[in-house]
């Protein structure tokens, strides 16, 4: 029999194994990101108002109301969006259209486990800038040390802000020199901000509206609104560079789920006029409260985050594994780590599960410290 | 400002491009390759009984459910069956897995748009071996041209059975003969079955049956269930070797919208036992009959299709262009033509549309004629 390619190595995410292992031994799943609760019924609704009326191709880069509506709450012009088939494809069609073979794309680690094999697959290589973490600061980001980072062959950062794993929101002033690097070496910016809605402190500034000129934001309909299998993402790219990025966008999966992006379409203005991200990110800040309260009550040291809907912990004698005996699926830190080794005892806990789900899962682990 | 890489060349389906110009111009539409007809209600009733219970994550190589269902359906096992963000999604997934630089993958001519690129995009090279086409006795295929094309460096064969646009449902003998010249040459085949159940003669043998070992079949529920804007195809793999697409897949785009999964999960044993498939047949039997006898009435060579909801078909004086402007959108036969010189007059239509506008469009082609 004929091989696969080398690229084809099997290999299953953390976060689809953890699922799986979660469902298979009747953990809770905090492990991979996606809601406890079902999505507001105004997304439920506008499917079922759209649905026998949206069923064919829609164009390859989305429907004209979904690109409306997303410039409208971007504040950009629709023609510069793309909707994608989730916010990976996103990432993945940005890596094929601005990276080849010998570019090398920066970024910081921890860092999501798409990033890297999206790179390599465009023929390029992810260099990786660690953050620092420590118990009284936190995780720390050093600019210096990115543009330390940069060589002749640095093409694009790529940033995630409101950051997972760690949670950081990049401040006005670490945006300003993160532009100012990019404007130096003439760089791309691509910056996934599928957590754009999920803070806790201010609201983050989006680094479009900073360097407009050489920004890609990526957006997630399924982070946004409590609907992760939907798969409606979404690029807005520099004025004019759309185009460019349509010729692949048609090979990669022609188009994004018709009747899901017009009901995403229909509830977008809601969702910003009826206060429903404000309401999301009261209901998450008082669960990510109570979740760190009660790692902190076993001994974690706990790093609540100013955004997304996870929190990183430190515990010497906590891993994946063990948490998983104890009853309790989370994300091991390694899941985050490529080039640069994890810091011992790090794991990711989500916190976009229901309260009983948290109470659950700090109930088993307090049994199983006592054990 | 960054270019973008040399791959982001910009370029607009033609098929997206056709579909944009017949609702610029007032044009009926016979170019892409969408249902006039909404989808069963059988379908969209299934839709309505999932909403907001399929709303997080799927796994990345598909619901369960859906994998059973379409394990039944093919007559394969589940855990080979990879559901796709649509047909596209499937094929460019394929081309990752299968083929690298250097790498050559045979494929017929005409040939499907995305094929090629998609090919290009994994590093490898598209070789395609021409149909010859004439009036008496239609499109014809050659095993002997394919055999002469293979190189040490041919790694697949892939082929589209019921095809886009000839129409042309390879017969048993030659499915045997290419089924042997992949053995000989221990060749992967990729065979892309997206019309599987649009067949006019003697139904399609599917070629996993003939070469389990080597055969990955790619089909679409789009094409078979009237709702070509789902996003819902599937990869059915040789026995053991999903494991090697999954990780691609992750980065692909993760998973597959959720909620239209689990629709067409309920809603394929249905279309299989209620006869639906037959009923589809049945009709695009009779629109093909009329299109094609009104076209010759025009003066045009038509060829009827044994597959497909297309037809082609012959004239010198007809360009896409020229019938653009009588008012009727159709893909010009160069669109399917990159290697070689596509036949003088040659123009695809799609009669998967309803007799009104198969009407419609042939009377505004007569009255352009008379003018």
């Amino acid at each position: 029999m004929p091989h696969l390619h080398g690229r084809a190595a099997a290999q299953e995410s953390v976060f689809a194994r953890m699922s799986r292992l979660a469902a298979q031994r009747g953990a809770v799943n905090l492990g991979q990101g996606f809601p406890g609760a079902s999505p507001p019924d105004f997304l439920l609704d506008a499917a079922r108002g759209v649905l026998g009326r949206f069923d064919q191709y829609a164009p390859p880069a989305g429907l004209p109301a979904l690109r409306d509506a997303l410039g409208a709450d971007l504040g950009v012009d629709g023609a510069d969006v793309t909707v994608t088939c989730g916010a990976t494809e996103a990432l993945h069609l940005l890596a094929l259209a601005l990276l080849g073979p010998g570019d090398e794309t920066l970024m910081l680690e921890p860092v999501f486990d798409v990033y890297l094999p999206q790179v390599a697959l465009a023929g390029a290589t992810g260099v990786t800038v660690p953050m620092t973490l420590d118990a009284a600061r936190g995780w720390q980001f050093s600019l210096a040390a990115l543009a330390a980072a940069v060589t002749p062959r640095t093409r694009a950062l790529l940033l995630n802000s409101p950051f997972n794993p760690t949670g950081t929101v990049f401040t006005d002033a670490e945006l300003a020199g993160i532009v100012a690097l990019a404007r130096q070496h003439d760089l791309w910016i691509v910056s996934d901000e599928v957590y754009d809605e999920l803070y806790f402190g201010p609201r983050p500034t989006p680094l479009r509206i900073l360097a407009p000129e050489r920004t890609f934001t990526v957006g997630s309909a399924g982070k946004r609104l409590e609907a992760t299998g939907w798969r409606v993402g979404w690029i807005a790219a520099p004025p004019g560079v759309t185009p460019g990025v349509l010729g692949l966008r048609q090979i990669t999966s022609f188009s994004a789920p018709a009747p899901l992006q017009a009901a995403v379409a229909a509830a977008l203005p809601v969702a910003r006029e009826s206060g429903f991200y404000a309401g999301l990110r009261a209901g998450y800040a008082a669960r990510m409260t109570r979740l760190a309260s009660g790692l902190r009550d076993l001994g974690a040291t706990v790093f609540e985050p100013r955004g997304t809907y996870f929190l990183t912990a430190l515990h010497p004698d906590w891993t994946a594994d063990s948490l998983l005996d104890a009853g309790v699926a989370v994300i091991p830190g390694e899941a985050f780590y490529a080039r640069h080794a994890a810091p011992a005892g790090l794991t990711r806990w989500a916190f976009c599960k229901s309260d009983a789900e948290i109470e659950l899962a700090l109930t088993r682990l307090a049994a199983h410290a006592r054990s």
